[in-house]
């Protein structure tokens, strides 16, 4: 065989080895060394090249772990056949992200006042914990989330939400959007589930993605219509009772009774997200499902996104005695998706009482907007019907007008404000109601009065002056 | 009707109308008072029972709001029908986490070496991004992830894994756990997934909870079977190409050249696994499969849990252009799951050049741990081979022993040593081959002399000492 002639270049910042390797590699490539092909015996070849046996050591030890070439025991170092590489070349681009439409005032719902977020004291809250940090926290916590933070959120669930439970039976993740496949896992994957209608979308594609079957149960001022569910054939139902994301209307005690009820005898789940509890204005809080539930049928679900911050993404479960057990069996290997770090934050802010008094102030925030938002509508009685008002960050506004949803939308948007319809939320009847979601939570106070005059000119309604 | 003797204490803590809301509905649960019947006037009331009309109100407004009573206009307030609630009591218990037995050493792979980790210079950087921040951080970012920390990521894996990506294709999430289940729903739900036998036991139960289908396809010295693909009609396949977990063999040359062939001519996808690509200890690093891929079929998955620390939770993906902008189409409304904050921190630790820093010096310590564990098993040949050893956190031995594999282990377990077995990854075939995982990386350099030692004592295998 040929020796291999290669000009290395010793004054290159490439390495010798890596420069020999490289040239060897294009020869096979290349069709130049052909399959079965014998290399020179390392020996010779550093010799040939006037190079260290290691340059060559490493180029052929290169070769062989990418397997262009085989070492074949006494004998040498042969060429392995090569594939050709077939090239389809396309120009597909990336397709730039559509610039979002901004406008003065966007009325979605489930935005939050964030300007009002204690950070001084969080911040406070985070260094301690670096300072007190050990190796400790880099090595990986329990799977369902720290237990100091779980001891924490199973006290507030106690006294906020009656939830009963130990921290044993919470799981904390990354929001609903880990934690709901999550649940849809423990259940049988050929569960057919209800699920509100109108109700929130991000469940509807989370059950798509999972490949599970689901069946909307319509909604109507009770909450989620209990009784359909048998008609429809449904096997577990996703419910939101204290504020039905997004009529925001509360599920009656009768329908939870009967609802309670249907789970123990069919012997299924009722997944309660119960995201938004925590801003009820008027009146006690509305007992959360779970905790009237003596038969352990109900996975509560909740999140920090509404009464924190969106951006630190912690939420929990609970789930009932059967479903933590398979729980443990199912995810003793998987790993708690929340830095322990945000995890130790959160249960010092919770521990101190700062979260209680975030929530309380955040309250009065949220109540003295929506007080604002309520008188401020009140004029335009009849045309302008505001309901859902007793908890939340949003209200619904029944408009009696007369051009379609689609013309107030767009007359809003002319009006540079982005308002959301009923419709936008509903998977069957879809543009039959003429109302519309005014998130109000993110707000500036003084902004309100002004926001709601220029929607109902948009709207062409006059309010009453008497 | 009877007027509602009830005997409220002004001196509780409960509120006066907490007390007259919680005695009528014990009376409506208790049928004392009865569907249909209808309540005093709110007037007449708070005259009858003393009290404030404010107090009847609220009570009232509660009983409306949870759906014990209704309002009829001009005529009054009337109890609503109650469900008897079922009990169906059990005796159902958390069972509690078995309890691990602890080992003197475990040697299962993938645990990490936590002692090394630059863990002042982290804290600094941590500091810095508190004290740098502002109330934006609160808000959502990117779906995707903050562009900051993925341009370090594009640069990073361009430098060191010959990656060619733009930012705008990577996704960051909390790991594998979490951006595999997205990979499954972006490709289609009826995709036939090949995994590798021996493989990851995780990867197998993500595709179990998707409901995804998957078939296990051999692995041999030169990594997967390609040529085995189209015999067990895969559509698209997972594969660790670089170090194969667990055998740790590398994805021969020719294979890949095959398999990115088979994507092509199949119009399908490639997830490759590169979770542990920064530790490799001899020659160059071995070029990703998507750095060889003309043609955009491959996915690159990869993760800092290896090469910062499990607890951080960080991982991320570089999606091909036609993937992409589906993800972008379908997970506009989705948010990051990593909170902004260890974005930001990771971000400026890679921009500061810590990162590079950290990664060559945990190199070297691996290397020389790695040097020990060869040394010291080298004196045991031929009764233990060891491979795999070319990169990683762990090496095979193959155990030329008269013992089963089980014998072998308890052997171990008997000497207080926790050692996985080959079989543990296996989906078929278990059991058929000698072979064992010794994970290095974590145990301090000084105590591996003598784990092997008495490894090797308690499988009664005993050295050369010529």
């Amino acid at each position: 065989m040929d020796m291999l002639t290669f000009s290395l270049d010793s004054d290159s910042s490439i390495s010798l080895y890596e420069q020999l390797y490289f040239h060897i590699r294009q020869a096979i490539v290349d069709d130049t060394l052909k399959t079965g092909a014998k290399l020179p015996s390392k020996r010779k070849l550093c010799q040939f090249l006037d190079v260290s046996q290691t340059t060559v050591e490493l180029a052929y030890a290169q070769l062989l772990a990418e397997g262009y070439i085989e070492s074949v025991p006494r004998k040498g170092f042969y060429v392995l056949p090569q594939e050709e590489l077939y090239v389809h070349r396309s120009d597909r681009k990336i397709e730039p992200i559509p610039l979002k439409k901004t406008y003065d005032f966007d009325l979605s719902p489930s935005q939050i006042d964030t300007t009002a977020f204690p950070f001084e004291r969080w911040k406070r809250h985070m260094k301690q914990v670096i300072d007190e940090t050990n190796h400790e926290l880099l090595a990986l916590g329990s799977v369902q989330g720290d237990f100091a933070l779980r001891q924490e959120i199973a006290t507030y669930l106690y006294h906020s939400r009656g939830v009963q439970c130990s921290p044993e039976q919470i799981v904390i993740g990354s929001g609903t959007e880990q934690l709901l496949p999550q649940i849809l896992d423990l259940l049988s994957h050929a569960t057919t589930y209800g699920i509100e209608d109108p109700g929130y979308p991000l469940t509807r594609q989370l059950f798509h993605q999972q490949s599970r079957s689901y069946v909307p149960i319509p909604v109507d001022e009770n909450g989620v219509c209990v009784d359909e569910l048998e008609l429809h054939g449904v096997d577990a139902l996703y419910v939101t009772p204290a504020h039905q994301f997004p009529t925001g209307n509360v599920l009656s005690v009768s329908r939870r009774q009967r609802l309670l009820n249907w789970a123990l005898s069919n012997e299924t789940y009722i997944i309660e997200d119960d995201y938004d509890s925590e801003f009820r204005y008027s009146g006690k809080p509305i007992p959360s499902l779970q905790s009237i539930d003596p038969n352990e049928r109900v996975i509560y679900l909740s999140t920090f996104s509404k009464s924190l911050m969106p951006s630190l993404r912690i939420g929990y479960m609970v789930l009932p005695t059967p479903l933590i057990n398979r729980y443990r069996e199912r995810y003793l290997h998987f790993t708690c998706s929340v830095p322990r770090f945000e995890q130790h934050t959160l249960a010092t802010f919770m521990a101190s009482g700062d979260f209680e008094k975030h929530l309380n102030r955040m309250r009065k925030i949220y109540r003295r907007k929506l007080e604002i938002v309520l008188s401020n509508f009140r004029v335009y009685e009849p045309m302008i019907i505001v309901t859902g008002a007793s908890a939340g960050l949003h209200v619904v506004l029944s408009v009696n007008a007369s051009q379609s949803v689609k013309q107030l939308k767009q007359a809003a948007e002319d009006s540079n404000l982005f308002i959301r319809s009923m419709s936008d939320y509903q998977i069957t009847n879809k543009m039959s109601s003429s109302q519309f979601l005014f998130g109000f939570a993110h707000l500036p106070e003084h902004t309100i009065p002004h926001i709601i005059e220029r929607l109902m000119q948009a709207w062409g309604i006059s309010g009453n002056t008497t």
